[in-house]
């Protein structure tokens, strides 16, 4: 039991290692961890329904502050009595601060101490987000949890540019908390530092100072190596408390998902299994990928994946589903999207069960060793 | 009762003027009509999932021989058991010829006694379709209904053009019969004469003298005027036995649908309401049309259609929507080809019960009044 607020009482109900199973509260449900949120960049996730959500498991989701401000703009979603109404979704939704698309989105951009200007991608109008208008506007927005404003660095940066953002990160941070009044919203800190121990820590010290209830490792996958990610959330693991909710920003390849898992993370998002599928690419839960368009899945009646539950995998077979990717058949992005989405799904709620059962380590072991044959035809 | 094969028994349960309420039983289960067909061109209605369609009402899809036997080709479909294993559609399905296609589709036509000859619109390819290749190619893809090939004329064609026409598609109709091997597939003779009294006499009479159990009309909805339409198939309810299946190719709006249920026809397609749909188009019952990029429905919280209960409807607002038409999401065209569809669905279901009732002219009449306030603001 952790969060002092009554709204949002997240439990860690099995631990297995440094891996946990838990459960968020939220006033639209709860949401059991580890999760995998689904990306609905503008208020619905490319090609599936809420309804084909719900059956495939999805929990909670997540939308994008940065393009619903632009369209349809916060009044018109707040109009709906926020997103929930809007985008027909009556589970947990988070959204993010906006902060990661104005950093990583083309355009000029001035930092000042109060905030970040610059252009909109929409109609290069000239903005200037703040801590308080973060807030403000995810307040609009009305998800369930919210996130801080930060700087994210790119991944290229040196350590004096790093240095500057996990300051300035800290400094928003404490100024979203004061900006903050719905109590019926979780607002989330996001621990900056790149991949440097040293400011990782002392960004995650800084947040703690301030004191959140949950936390969120944010400037990640942009491009460290796959050790490197590993020590800082391994880093974090350490420092963050024990009991409190962890969110990685973005991560959505299996392997990747057990191994944030596997060092105490609880919930992660990534828009990586409906890009994918929009590709006519499947992903499969030993991590491997089909790409449809392979002429060897011409006359190949097998379904994608013997092993998944999903409607796609259920119904058709791999040749249909090449035959539909093949002439951009919309269908295709739905069928796939929906298969992708359940694969990480399904992933998340074997391994709250395996933590649960106390043999986390099998089930990744097992995972893994389908790895090794993913290599070989399917 | 009427047709001599087992398989397809149909059955006019009532009548109410020219107007018939029927069943026409199949292999895949029993068709209620009037019955309007969605369109799955390419063994898929666009963006919308056979579990959707069910749920819809639908009870029979179409899909096209032209376009499959290209892509994935009749023996890939074949190789699925047909194209109900194929689509993930175990209800009733029909496929054209494939003759319209040759016809409309741009590209050179060599007409010949034996079949008519042209470039594949895929790979430029030269192709013959013959009577007997439509039939064998129909076959192997196994709907449960199935056409003749025939020759569809412009609707620009001059008088000797149509007479020829109809000469031909009398021909073929009689080798199609011919080649027609397998007894779990109903093979509908096509009448062809434009919107020439006589032609279209002199065809009906020819497919007559060689027997069909079931008559359809094609050649209209080509751009001749709506009375020159109504004409024809008020001439062909007179002149087609009064027991058989009629089927009507290509209408798909609901004034349209209802005029041609009046004059005594039982099936119908269209890709007016998938197509529409993608095009951000809301089809109305009262035969209005809303378009969602209009700005007055930037902030209407109202669903589309107060009074439809398919789950476009039930769930999202017009601002949500016309969100998601300027934003080009996928959502949009599954959310609005489910509404469109819908709409004509329930159409035909509302004057299947109105028929039964004796009362189609009332419900003609109530949907007409409701026209004319269709003029007014949503």
């Amino acid at each position: 039991m952790s969060t002092t607020d009554a709204h949002f009482l997240f439990t860690v109900e099995a631990r297995d290692g440094r891996a946990r199973a838990g459960t968020l509260h939220t006033p639209h449900g709860d949401v059991p961890t580890p999760c995998f949120m689904p990306v609905g960049t503008k208020a619905t996730v490319k090609a599936v329904a809420p309804r084909s959500l719900r059956e495939l498991g999805a929990h909670v989701l997540l939308a994008n502050t940065y393009h619903l401000f632009f369209r349809p703009g916060a009044d018109i979603v707040a109009a709906h009595g926020g997103l929930h109404g809007f985008m027909g979704w009556d589970g947990p939704i988070l959204t993010d601060s906006g902060g990661f698309q104005v950093f990583s989105l083309a355009g000029t951009r001035v930092l000042k101490d109060e905030g970040v200007e610059f252009s909109s991608i929409y109609d290069g109008s000239r903005h200037l987000f703040t801590p308080q208008s973060a807030v403000h506007v995810q307040e609009a927005l009305g998800a369930d949890i919210i996130m801080c404003l930060d700087e994210c660095a790119a991944g290229s940066a040196g350590r004096v540019e790093l240095e500057m953002a996990v300051e300035r990160t800290t400094r928003w941070a404490a100024a979203c908390k004061e900006a903050h009044t719905r109590p019926d919203q979780l607002l989330v800190g996001i621990v900056q530092g790149g991949v440097d121990e040293e400011l990782r820590r002392r960004s995650a010290a800084q947040l703690l100072d301030i004191g959140f209830s949950a936390y969120a490792i944010g400037g990640l996958s942009v491009g460290e190596r796959g050790e490197e990610m590993l020590q800082v959330v391994s880093l974090l693991d350490e420092q963050l408390p024990q009991d409190e909710l962890r969110y990685f920003m973005g991560i959505g390849d299996p392997g990747g998902i057990l191994n944030v898992i596997a060092r105490g993370v609880d919930v992660f998002d990534c828009v990586l299994p409906t890009r994918l599928a929009r590709t006519g690419t499947a992903l499969m839960r030993n991590g491997g990928r089909v790409n449809l368009r392979n002429a060897r899945y011409a006359a190949d009646l097998r379904p994608l994946d013997e092993a998944c539950d999903c409607p796609c995998c259920r119904t058709f077979s791999r040749s249909y589903l090449r035959h539909l990717v093949n002439q951009k058949e919309i269908l295709a992005s739905q069928l796939l999207s929906e298969h992708n989405l359940r694969t990480l799904l399904r992933l998340c709620s074997e391994a709250r069960a395996a933590i649960v059962a106390g043999h986390f380590a099998q089930y990744t072991a097992a995972v893994a060793a389908q790895n090794l044959s993913a290599a070989e035809p399917l």
